[in-house]
């Protein structure tokens, strides 16, 4: 089976945005259900997704393990797999790791652009690393299997987290700065360490993430992915599209903002260009998998390593990260490339 | 294999306790894991719960299915069930059925004595059965498989909510009126309408539910088991001993109390005896479960029955109410149960 999944989107979920993703073949896709919610809040998030699991039970369930992926084949769905963007969710409460992850969280970020409780973000003026409070929370997400995902961290403190996790980390959707240097892509450094600890990056299709912003060509961006596997390993990258699709433009500011200001925060954009900037014309929505596979081809990529790309990698990945640590306080093997 | 089952304990839990569930042989309980506390509390005592899992997994695990009575017994444990004694932890929210039943809660009352936002307790000078949240939530727990209690509920909201359930009900902690006619003791229409439901009664060990009390002869006890057996059906009765062990008596007035009085409440006490009434002096705890087994033999009650009663009958129960219902229209099974 050569699965298709998605490291990472938040769409204005619908039953249409459902149906793409059959038509696109989507196996499994990593969906934010919360950012600076709290728990209650990030609970009112799953009770919505619970009824949409009700409601299109043809079309998407929700994803708990690794065999769920090839179950959503069998059976011709999507798994939903669920992540946080930010630890809000869990407040100042080591013991909500566990309630989450049995709710089905699989991933959370340490901190989305801002200091958290656990680490610093990408956009403060200084990186601290892990927290005391991160160093135990990093701790306990490896034991139940809650992945760690650095996306929206700082350079030290994605560095602290990969060397104090005994568990491969991943950062679902970023690309390398030196690419395009945006704040929230990875340096070489990062994400060297981050291949030889058997982590994953996701490559996002996000226009503040790419060279050339929306205007990024697909062959442009499947070299970078081509050069950016040769410095990770082809083992440790795959697709975090950051798809955003039909998102009004109210949700960016919620993402960028939540209720940590009375201002405005620009976030990647800027005043004059405030809201979700526009996809690329070669990546729309979920229908359009196709065409990074076939971009991916285009660079000389053989078909064992661009299957690895577009899905092979987040399965193996997916199959040691979800389940109970089985040896506490030991790195697990890395996972073969 | 004949399991042990308790239907109910709320102890002041502690490793001593667990070991005496282990020295027992007690397969499985019921355990009360919240009373008046708000979802959010609630979850606060799931995870002191999970700390006992963490601490004590050679004692005890959290059970999910009727499977995990086998497991119990094959690894030596204790599966421990979660239940409500009141429904202020799914608050005012429907949406909190399906996510308190994720986090393992398989039984949850109607009502504590009160009436409720579902129904009447039995402590109200009027009862008018089911609410229309009510009604609603009846079917929400019938859809994912969260037992309906009505221990301490009134008896026509009782009587309505064995008549509009689709699977069958359970009374977990309670004896027959007719024998000790305490409020929290049940009619004979109630029994029977619970037994020709498929329902469960499980026999109270509290001293308040008890004729004579502390007082109360194990053959006395024995004797309305037998009787009640004869008139409800001998595959619908079991054990539930409603064990406080080891609880201060600050306890017994939160259980009464809770919030919704700045007065107090003495409950099935007075304001001569406000805390927790001395057991009978043959049940004082987890190792005594066989004395019950003795006492039913020297009924009459032949090993089969004697078995019924213990656990057997639980655990059928066990095994048709805890997954999702098997009707059109209700979404698939979760993966990891």
């Amino acid at each position: 089976m050569t699965p298709l999944i998605d490291g990472l989107q938040y769409a204005n979920w619908s039953e249409k945005i459902f149906r793409e993703m059959r038509a696109g073949g989507v196996d499994a896709v990593h969906v934010t259900i919360t950012y600076h919610e709290t728990f209650r809040e990030t609970v009112l998030n799953i009770e919505r997704w619970n009824r949409w699991f009700e409601r299109f039970p043809d079309l998407i369930f929700q994803g708990l393990s690794a065999s769920d992926v090839a179950r959503a084949r069998q059976t011709g769905r999507t798994a939903i797999f669920f992540g946080a963007q930010n630890p809000s969710c869990m407040e100042d409460d080591i013991g909500l790791v566990e309630v989450l992850h049995t709710l089905g969280l699989r991933f959370m970020q340490l901190t989305y652009n801002n200091q958290s409780l656990l680490a610093s973000g990408c956009y403060e003026a200084e990186d601290t690393g892990l927290t005391r409070m991160g160093r135990e929370v990093v701790a306990e997400m490896n034991r139940v299997g809650l992945v760690i995902d650095m996306s929206h961290s700082g350079e030290r403190s994605t560095l602290d987290a990969i060397a104090q996790s005994s568990r491969p980390v991943a950062i679902t959707h970023a690309n390398p700065s030196g690419w395009h240097p945006a704040l929230r892509n990875k340096s070489d450094t990062v994400l060297r360490a981050l291949g030889e600890t058997g982590g994953m990056l996701g490559f996002s299709v996000y226009p503040h993430h790419l060279k050339g912003g929306s205007a990024c060509t697909l062959q442009d961006y499947c070299d970078m992915v081509a050069r950016t596997a040769d410095l990770m390993g082809i083992g440790n990258v795959g697709i975090g599209t950051d798809l955003c699709q039909d998102q009004p433009d109210s949700v960016v500011e919620w993402m960028r903002v939540g209720r940590w200001t009375k201002s405005i925060d620009y976030g990647e954009g800027s005043a004059a260009a405030p809201g979700f900037p526009a996809m690329p014309d070669w990546f729309g929505g979920n229908r359009d998998f196709g065409r990074i596979a076939d971009g991916l081809r285009a660079t000389g990529m053989d078909a064992d390593d661009v299957a690895a790309v577009m899905g092979c990698n987040w399965l193996r990945f997916f199959e040691t990260s979800f389940g109970p640590a089985e040896t506490a306080g030991t790195r697990l093997p890395r996972a073969a490339e």
